[in-house]
């Protein structure tokens, strides 16, 4: 592993002014992306901890374990972060579907030029 | 094309406070992720005129074209929302390298855990 490549602390991390980092989520096998959702540090430690997926909702203030009512939840294969420390990248393996309106992946629909 | 899947209009975004909005940049080919960055209005206009990705740079303050200097620009193959209309996936065809370190993608440190 060369030095760039080692593994970063979560202590290296950069929240924002609001202590929260995005996350994309990616299903692991196909490579597709399935949602962005926001992480506090307690978010990330549960995520790390549990093998599962944990967010911070802006509108409801809350934290909120993926799937713990539908049943579609994300096993977390790994959590990468990227160059600046201030984004991460959450690959799973996603139990049934990502999207509240049922579909796959929230990214279903595509902008008008 | 179902009434979920229909094409999102630009005006249907949701920019945060700040009148920006995320954007996960993906390899078209491979379904690797390469980036995050940031759209104004202005960013995403160009990028869909463009078909070339720009950007708003938060720390500058400025608009910047993906690859001006480096030569390293995303070709884009297609922008796509989530469902909440508040993140985009802009899917590319990357030249060379995506990353100002010299790595293929932004995300190529795993978070230790």
């Amino acid at each position: 592993m060369t030095e760039t490549e080692r593994a970063l602390a979560t202590d290296e991390l950069r929240f924002d002014e609001r202590g929260l980092i995005p996350a994309v989520v990616q299903e692991a096998g196909t490579g597709e992306v399935l949602m962005v959702a926001w992480m506090n540090g307690e978010a990330l430690e549960r995520t790390l901890r549990d093998g599962r997926t944990w967010f911070w909702s802006r509108s409801r203030r809350e934290l909120w374990a993926k799937g713990e009512t539908s049943g579609n939840v994300q096993h977390v294969e790994e959590v990468r972060a990227d160059c600046d420390g201030d984004v991460l990248l959450v690959r799973v393996h996603q139990v049934g579907v990502a999207c509240h309106t049922g579909q796959r992946t929230c990214f279903h629909r595509e902008l008008a030029r």
